[in-house]
């Protein structure tokens, strides 16, 4: 049996979330729901333009990784952090919900990452981010017995953007191949896509086991209008896609069967922040834990239903006894 | 006309929220809805037990300026953060919501201070506080000038514990007289009236003019069980004096006589933190805008209710809307 069930990869971070309104986007020139990478100039002018907010740790596998903790299953996590306040809130957070975070060398580059983070009262999520410490993760971070432990290696398509994490990114993915292990990616973001287009195709071909994926960032991959289209196009790519369609719910594609998933309900969506990262610890938590296909999904939906109900990217309650009844 | 209502002089600090049952409390040996202060070493340990939490920017005194400030009143602050990120996120979020707060000289000493406030099932907040940077608050940080063209200097009993913020907050209290300003103290907690008993008796009796006290701190300040008693003695001690007393509502005593405010109506109390806090913003805003001691109150429980509807110190919707019908 592995020592864990899920080993996330990916650029840690804390999330400064702040209440704006769309004219605050418009002001600033945010496309509305985005990720966009900023330095660290624009991230201190930003920031000093910005509401009053709160600190909650963030980050994309970070939050799946508390997700999978949270369902009651063993995960752990590679990103790093510098030794300042916000590494230690984001080590703490992370390691006080019982993922294994293995402490990093102090270093003495940038500071740890932050995101800022807009909720506008539809409750989308507009996010900046200044990678800081991320922009330093190596090949030399991943620790290969971390990776042979772990059912499932899971990466963030963001790990793309910092020139060095790419490296990191494939040693992990090759690594876990090696071990007989799971590889799990998830397109992260429309414009991190773009960024990535070409490199992003050859990895659901050729390296990626479960892939995860937005309708928005499946047809931007697929440089396609028609989900139809875009679902045949990702069809035997890879063991399992999952296509999220926020309220309209998801569909799993897996050899030649889709199966589609329906939405938890959400009395009041309050932040959306969050909703793919806790829907792919769902899923991971099911997979790892011999739930079928069909199944995997309804505790993603639950997950990530749970995540959108109140503010940060990480759950508020136990998930672990939230799907207990239904899943 | 003064330049501002309201100067706030406190200790500067992030709350670090959590939540947690009332094990924990017990565990960790924690007297519920109290503050306690705590060492470095002590606040390293506690936090590695607490679950994950998240940063919001505290202090007692800075919430009661972001009130009076969410009430479009004039406010500024004088209060000792490090340059680090603590400290960074602290005078963002005082001066994104319009407080006046100039920047301090940087400091090689304590990290920004830090309250580690556990919040139970009932609401209650439970807190332990490491000063950090606020220890080196001193009589050279209250600028005579900011005092001057306040009409109202506002002090926190939470500065009496620091050595030097005592004489910090003595040197405001006379400079603000000298100007023929008012001076305004909160007594900040039981445990705290209890350390300083005989100071702040001279306190209120000599150099405070409105004094604000929950029934808790009143009692243990005149050491008495009967807030009849408590009342008739700190009649005339000063020119107004509040008792606040949850949701049994507020006393104003002033000369012979005494009001009886309601508690404003709340739908689900979610953390008390800055119950006091804020009511102080809305009578001290009430009182530097004209208003008689009754309508004082009513702001003040308005304020109040907002913020223990919701997770946090400081007001999440504009409070100067909130008030604008009712009060």
């Amino acid at each position: 049996m592995a020592e864990f069930d899920v080993l996330g990869v990916g650029n840690a971070m804390v999330d400064v979330i702040v209440h704006a309104d769309d004219a605050l986007l418009q002001r600033e020139g945010m496309v509305k729901a985005s990720m966009q990478l900023i330095e660290a100039d624009r991230a201190r002018e930003l920031y000093d333009r910005l509401p009053p907010g709160i600190e909650v740790s963030g980050g994309s596998a970070a939050n799946t990784m508390a997700g999978i903790a949270s369902l009651g299953g063993r995960g752990a996590y590679i990103g790093k952090v510098a030794d300042d306040q916000l590494g230690q809130v984001f080590a703490h957070d992370l390691r006080a919900i019982g993922v294994h975070f293995p402490p990093a060398p102090a270093t003495s580059g940038p500071p740890t990452g932050r995101c800022l983070i807009v909720v506008t009262p539809d409750a989308q999520r507009t996010m900046h981010t200044y990678l800081g410490a991320g922009l330093e993760l190596t090949p030399d971070d991943i620790d290969p017995d971390l990776v042979s432990a772990a059912q499932i290696t899971f990466l963030e398509g963001y790990l793309w953007d910092p020139p060095l994490a790419k490296q990191a990114f494939l040693k992990a993915a090759a690594l876990a191949h090696e071990a007989g292990r799971r590889v799990s990616l998830t397109l992260s973001d429309t414009f991190c896509v773009e960024r990535h287009r070409a490199e992003f195709l050859d990895l659901v071909e050729h390296h990626v086991d479960v892939l995860f994926a937005n309708e928005r960032e499946l047809l931007s991959l697929y440089e396609t209008n028609s989900l139809d289209a875009a679902v045949d196009a990702v069809r035997g790519k890879c063991e399992i896609a999952i296509v999220t369609r926020s309220e309209h719910g998801s569909l799993i594609i897996a050899g030649g069967d889709t199966h589609v998933v329906q939405a938890a309900p959400v009395e009041h969506v309050v932040d959306t922040t969050g909703a793919g990262d806790l829907y792919a610890a769902g899923f991971l938590f099911g997979l790892t834990h011999g739930r079928d296909l069909p199944a995997c999904g309804r505790i993603a939906s639950i997950a990530a239903a749970e995540v959108i109900s109140h503010l940060g990217a990480r759950p508020e309650i136990s998930l672990s006894r939230l799907i207990g009844a239904v899943a």
